[in-house]
């Protein structure tokens, strides 16, 4: 029985996704706010769809993957919105990173459209998407994750059911306050040996042979000796879910000051920059 | 040519350190504040000195490897500590990790005794030091430290020589900065997690196939997981290294936001903490 | 000309001030989510209505003074909401603490039915408005806040108006954060002190014969000395305040690293609060 | 029976202070690092010494007032320092902001030369000390306090006897964490109510009317509306106060995170100054 597909949202990450399901053979419906986005993507097979709810109605496994919870509920909500399309019997399966309340939320709304929510957001940039190798870490009934599994296992290597609705998005935080201070951690290093006059490599070259070392800063610590900084994983981003670990923490009141400075820190470069970002331009806060 | 061999400071480092000068054959005298760590030493073939002065006298390389920097300045000054004792042409190596400024004074009071000085902070752990893998970063003339570098050979696997006085100190503080950030990143998400609700180890799970894996993360969490903090790196040596990271940073200028923030949680448990703990026990500055 | 006033939020805040406009003579319907509370004003002359959309239909100027913006959407959206009963040709004045975003929003909603919007956050507490003297900070056009005035008139004994909508809450948040430092850097220096070994009392005289004095430091020290936390400003109240603060500081690229220290030290006592306490309760952030 | 006066350390505070007690009568032997900052003290009628060890030598009270721990320690030891040249019978009082550790260390060092120790750091800036309306937060016994009373109260309008040696010190340090982060709170409250384009003087319009005015600040705002940062208070003493803070709360293990958060603003501050700036020159930190 034929699986149809819907998706919503053909950014840096979702777009090589959908793709890799319309490579697959699955007939799949998408919408983006910018159409133009879906040429290739229909040129490969894919049938666009007029509005979110368009995209809802034509599938049986509907996909959202979009950059911030504003813009989760602009699709989702409203008389164009996906949940208004939504098929009885279907499967809501969302790849954002937003807040566990948001997701939960949305678990409801779903189901009173007699449809089913899988929060299911993910690791691994535009390259694991790619190649299908994202991590998945996903929130909802264990049924409903088996159910939408095969269809993730074109997607991801690894995929993780975490528990009920929200547990997705919490730990999916928690990665980012990770990656983030790593980065950080990295940055404020190198500021401190570089304002001490010692040149940068000579810290990369330690941390290389050292149990500090980590996959994520092997691949950002050229791009701060580069001064390049094109995005792979955009700071704005990293800046909106470092947001939302502390939304969500402030309401555990569960403090978490080194993430909180942090922050500040990735907030100060957003509010400099011109262009788009990758987080690992964290390095400018110094300015040397 | 034999090489007399001196050691002070018969720590969780030192010790497994000098043992393994003693079975490479070289004479080692060695002196410690409690002179009842040197007993299976002495056993081995090791010469106890009665003070700092009289472990100088006897030594071409003379090692110190105390734990911060007023017990440094303690062994090297006074009458009966280790400068007064410097043979003219010999080195002094030091090992332990003090503020860059210390460094330089030291280089400079070592070269009115005649002697040169190498600073040698190193990473690796007292499992490092057993097995003659230690990472050594070290600071001060490139002829000094080719001097040296047989026998820090028998002490290590890596040795860094990253360029004058100071250098070695500035790299080891901005590496021990990354592995406490690193850490408390790991604690905050945790502590996150946990008030949600979520068992610690789905965490930690998903950390493990992602990119924000690191050596020391996979060591520290079980401790966080079992509550044993057992030292294998004392929070209070950290703590103090995280203040003389903060103490370089203040001098120069350079802002360290997450590391100040990070700190004055190591603070804080440091302050509650009744026994000797790893830095891994940041974990608890969260009740939960 | 009668101008028929209506209440919407009797908390803290809200109750004092509805009740001088109805000891002023004004006819004013009030409605509040636990109607109990309207009991002695519905005693003094009050009515009380259904709904906040029957409250709204009943005004000329409609005051809503509730705890966050979730409880001001609440009250203001929906069918039984305040902006669905909205007069044309009527003003809403909000007391309540929100974001400049939600104030705007709320400003185009309240247009769409024909009303005047004036943002008016106050700062004075029950005191101050019981006795009304609260300082208002409106935003709004300046023909709105001339109509209001003299309502506001009996409410405050500063009526500032800053600018268009997002103006008065914005400078909300701003002097609400320089409160929640001040508060904060009393109690470090309480704590610090304290862990020296030395009377708080100490600390407290020489502060009362120095520049740093300040009124709010005069009322919240004697608290923090007794451990009496009988709210006058709730806690829970200024942490959210501190989470706007860094929700608008954030969407500017402002860094506000001290702010955001603070809000995580407000959140950990939040977290551990098992009743409602004063902000000055921060003080519990340090067991001793 | 006249009173024998030396004074060491002619800087913005002491050198009005040295200058009072010239005129109250006493016989004032001075000594500063630059000689040619006592011509007209002399001109007045003091004595210059040669060194620390002469001005000691000559005085019945001995006061020291210097930039910072390393400047005491220099005028203090070696062989022409002051504590080679102290009468038995004398005191020495210190005027500088120190840790407290070093001013127990003095007490202990000038009771090895029979003089007694009064620790005696001031609030109150050049302007006080002109007009001999310092505040003195002495620490010390009780005897030694009286003894000096008659002098003191020629240059403060409040002298504080806080208990041992260490407490003047330590509630210094608690007195100056709050300026510094009552200024850095108005510092952040301006830049984010710039950030979101509102003019400064609004918020301070308010400001002037709230609980939260403070002294402190009525002086520092117009010079951050100014940028005029002519110093009063230095920023890089404040810089060091809060560092002696922190040294302390993180020697108690009592976490200071809006202290440190704050140190790192007047850090980054510091190291981009190119020249000497008041501490209200922390709002820099942000570029509008």
């Amino acid at each position: 029985m034929t699986v149809n597909v819907g998706w919503i949202g053909l950014g840096l990450i979702g777009k090589p996704m959908a793709r890799r399901l319309v490579d697959a053979g699955y007939p799949v419906t998408v919408w983006n706010r910018t159409s133009a986005k879906a040429g290739d993507l229909v040129s490969a097979g894919a049938r666009l769809a007029a509005n979110p709810r368009e995209a809802a109605a034509a599938s049986d496994i509907l996909f959202t993957c979009v950059s911030d919870p504003p813009a989760l509920e602009d699709v989702l909500r409203g008389p164009d919105g996906a949940l208004a399309g939504l098929r009885a019997g279907s499967v809501l399966v969302d790849c954002s990173t937003v807040s566990p309340v948001l997701a939960r939320q949305v678990a409801v709304e779903a189901a009173s459209h007699g449809a089913e929510f899988l929060e299911a957001p993910v690791t691994g940039g535009t390259w694991g998407a790619e190649k299908g190798e994202l991590v998945f870490l996903t929130g909802g009934e264990a049924a409903t994750f088996d159910r939408v599994q095969p269809v993730l296992a074109h997607l991801g290597k690894k995929l993780f059911h975490l528990g009920p609705h929200g547990t997705g998005q919490s730990v999916k935080l928690g990665m980012n306050l990770i990656y983030a201070l790593e980065v950080q951690a990295l940055a404020e290093a190198l500021a401190l040996v570089g304002g001490a006059g010692i040149a940068p490599e000579k810290l990369l070259d330690v941390l290389a042979s050292s149990m500090g070392r980590a996959p994520v800063l092997d691949i950002k610590a050229p791009m701060m000796l580069a001064g390049d900084y094109t995005p792979s994983f955009p700071l704005r981003l990293m800046h909106k879910d470092l947001g939302l670990a502390l939304e969500l923490s402030n309401q555990l009141g569960v403090p978490l000051p080194a993430t909180a400075a942090s922050r500040e820190t990735y907030s100060a470069v957003k509010g400099a920059a011109t262009e788009d970002v990758d987080y690992a331009a964290v390095r400018r806060f110094w300015p040397r």
